[in-house]
């Protein structure tokens, strides 16, 4: 065998011998009531924390899957007003239905119902007097009445001219172009609403959802319903099948969310409603239901811009003009949110919990180190049980080796190395 | 040098010997082959965890970035209407262009294409005979019809009277105040949808993405697509250069979903539109390109409620009257969701996901502990290597102090503190 | 006593003696500058990162909740339109109001100003020209126009008719059947907006956030706001005051995208608004306020396809002839994004943090045992003193155990494990 040969065989085995080799930690073992109790007791705590709170309560034997989720919404209802004081004969006695008050038609992921309105019909583009309740436009010549300036807030653009108006007698506005006549920002009752009766329409809420990682597919409208129960079913909470109904009266989600439908008609509002999936797949998939929640969004304290509205317009034509019916909007937005997990065993999560947990197990260990070699009569003795020193050649010469200092070496310094 | 001065020296070296310490554990050192074997391959799974699902696999050496977007559309196609048979003149012959069936004809990530409908032109306000078909509505003397009463589901509001049903003749239904006449709520054609002609429409998917982290911004439309091919291509997946045309041909996208488009159309859906952006910045960002994945949200196999639709009207006035064309419009809602991350390689994650991963490590030191010292037949001997035992003066008095119970020890409250 | 109870009691008191014992690791203590320096670098990076990065920067101390929020917004404005070189008469003098130029009315989280149109007035079904600017409508005979043939991106279908174009004199093109008139797809002023003038409108954001884990509910139009200041206030970063008015003039809003309107306007794009909010709730809540920040999204510099545009209709009737005006709507997307979250100082992520922070710490002890057992030219000597060789039974008989080896050993395989 050549000097080669060895020192190649010589690197083999040497390499090979790594794969047979095994490093453990050599333990000080310590028999102490005083320090075996603390030690046990901060132990328990990590303990309890890890499988109480990390395992169990939050899980951490299961892998996760966020919803995935559509959903549509279909309004029905109709409510008749009859109103002999109305100061507008055209909203007086007539009947409105979905397309009337669902304003848009279809919007993704909410839909608004108008409960309260200004109607103003048949404006067309001209020149007519500002509304006298905007700032800036009471005048006594022409010169106050810049011409092409536009109202602050206001309707139109001034004309330059200023004119008697009709609606605040004796008082003077100025002239405006614009969509004539311009609005009269007063609601037409006080503390109602015109669509009051609106609170009896119901919604059908379709939610589909999916869990893509575990392959499910779900819908809010659940297999077990018939044609017949969800055609007659209503949305009650503390109802066990009807909290299950995916139709919804408007006023038990205002009532959900612990408003009066009533006092949030008038100036509208915004409310969400969230369907809530909490699937535990360990368990069979039937079990997995939804669970609607409701929250009004907007303040209801809010002393300014309070509520919920705008404006839209029908725009037609008569004889050749133009012609507009402007409808200021008030009513309740429901934004629809869907919310949700799945979870499913998995080993892997639970390793990796359980390794990140017991690594804080070495708190307890970092923390009766100080007691037992610091605070306890015998810990000049654990010490040197626990220690060995070793002075190397390049050694900082240190005068006295104080206990104290050796407190502060460990508490500050070394302390978390030794695990 | 007076006491005090040592004193201070003395505590002054002290502290800054403190800064030439250096503490490692002492380390066991086993030479055997089967726990050295168990040792290394348990180590080896770990490490393949790590390097191999951890740092390759998730890319652990990335720091990432989720992607920012806005996405519009634009909807393009016509259809003629050409039905001989069909009940309203109106809808028999005509053309139909963006305007007409995409509503509303603006949406915030989401845009719906009208497929289907049932047309019902004209109404007024007004009585009329209330749809037959409704629950509670039939009659046989007025006392049947509650004055005021809303019709459950219905068109309008009872006015106290029967009359003679013309939709169902020899049947006798409750009046109602109502946009009259009330819609007949079936469709024109059975299996076959009005709007058919849709599914050679087109889209135009605007998609402009933003990774505000690396201060990158891309859009779908890419540098090298001109203008020339912008203007002929469609999407199609499996063609290399296709597949990143942004103009998608709506049949591609509901095949695209598994569905058929024809068999949708009828009644409608909805179907998502995802695109996803996978960006590796270690790479040019050039190579980052949107992939796109279509999927059907609703369920197309529903009993109850299926496919999608909505009413609206288009309001105008006839010598003073208002009147109104009700269309309930039956369409598939396309949805757009944009998602992706981008990753580059950063230092600190990569060390993060080293430093954690090791920690693992520790597992397999924990396991090997158990083989060697308790169910070796030298376990004995080890024990004796790797603990030093000390015998504190509160020491609790143990009558026996058996193997087995050390193992309870070991596995249960120990081990982990070991490292 | 006998010996079933000897068992017993032994039995227990050993597994009492567990509850007061206590393991720890014995350590090698070295006195070294060299390798002490080193140490206590790395660990200073390590603390450093821990204290400043994770704790300190990054809130470690927190526990967090996300914002949950409604936003609503509300546009004012009127412009004239004065414009005597106009083609169409009916947008020549007119004014131009909410209802007007906000198209939907109603948006979840978002707003559409329109800044310029094609007006297409007074369209009805019939037969007429297509556009000459399409592809593939040029004709010589009528043999080149396929009847029934949509028009590539076009108005409508071909009759199979070829006619003089009226547009372009000289020209000849396809007849189709669509809505007649056909757009001319051409903007009235090549750069400059219709309603440019829309720049001075200003729009209320009203935004209701909610930390539900917090219980805390906050808006963005602050209790210390009265209501006349409101309404004055502009929205004004620089200013201390202004920067948290709720109102804010359009052309900030882009201005604070780093656009110019008016350039925006001619094709209009889509700007984020971003409302964030950062709370600290170690302090008052009263402290916590929103920042706004404004974005474009779509790409400026597009050269295909930019800007953002799209068709509706009004439709009427004339004489029981449906017409409708079909506008080209041009304009900006204001889209409306809420971030933000709230962090008060809690114990468990704190002890978190700093659990997980300290285990980085061992990666000083595995750099430091490289250099102490390995670099130095003792390094055999603390070898010596950290390792306790045990020789197992079924020990891998090694020819020669060199230095060199050690060192891959350590490095590549064991390290991790010394801790």
């Amino acid at each position: 065998m050549g000097g080669a040969e060895r020192v190649v065989m010589s690197g083999l085995s040497s390499g090979l011998s790594v794969f047979f080799e095994y490093d453990t930690p050599k333990i000080v073992h310590i028999s102490s009531k005083k320090v075996g109790v603390i030690n046990r007791l901060i132990q328990l705590v990590i303990l309890a924390y890890l499988i109480g709170y990390v395992i169990v309560w939050k899980k951490g034997y299961q892998e996760f899957d966020q919803v995935e989720s559509a959903v549509t919404t279909k309004v029905k209802g109709v409510v008749y007003t009859n109103f002999t004081n109305h100061s507008i004969p055209d909203l007086a006695n007539r009947l409105w239905d979905v397309p009337d008050y669902v304003i848009p038609p279809q919007e993704n992921g909410a839909f608004f119902v108008m409960t309260n309105m200004i109607f103003t019909p048949n404006q067309t583009q001209g020149r007519c007097e500002e509304d006298p309740s905007m700032k800036h436009v009471n005048c006594t010549s022409d010169a106050d009445c810049h011409k092409g300036e536009a109202v602050l807030n206001g309707n139109g653009v001034k004309t330059g001219k200023c004119i008697k108006s009709t609606r605040q007698p004796g008082l003077e506005v100025c002239e405006i172009y614009a969509w004539c006549p311009v609005e009269n920002d007063t609601l037409p009752q006080k503390h109602v609403a015109l669509l009051e009766g609106s609170k009896d329409f119901t919604v059908l809420i379709k939610n589909q959802i999916e869990f893509p990682k575990f392959g499910l597919k779900k819908r809010n409208i659940l297999e077990t319903q018939n044609s017949e129960y969800l055609r007659s079913c209503r949305y009650n909470s503390s109802d066990p099948d009807d909290r299950l109904c995916p139709i919804f009266q408007l006023e038990t989600i205002t009532g959900g969310a612990g408003e009066s439908y009533e006092e949030m008609a008038v100036l509208g509002g915004i409310v969400a409603i969230n369907i809530h999936w909490d699937c535990n797949l360990d368990y069979s998939f039937e079990y997995c239901k939804p669970q609607y929640t409701f929250r009004r969004l907007d303040n209801r304290n809010a002393h300014i811009a309070k509520g919920w509205n705008f404006r839209y317009a029908n725009y037609y034509y008569d004889n050749g003009i133009q012609r507009r019916d402007l409808i200021k909007a008030y009513g309740i937005l429901f934004v629809l949110k869907v919310t949700g997990q799945a979870g499913k065993f998995s080993v892997v999560p639970l390793l990796l919990n359980i390794g990140s947990g017991l690594g804080l197990l070495a708190i307890a260990t970092v923390l009766c180190d100080i007691v037992v070699l610091y605070m306890l009569k015998r810990g000049k003795f654990y010490q040197e049980k626990k220690y060995l020193y070793v002075k190397g050649d390049d050694a900082f010469q240190v005068r006295s080796y104080t206990r104290y200092c050796r407190v502060c070496t460990a508490v500050f310094y070394n302390t978390p190395l030794y695990y």
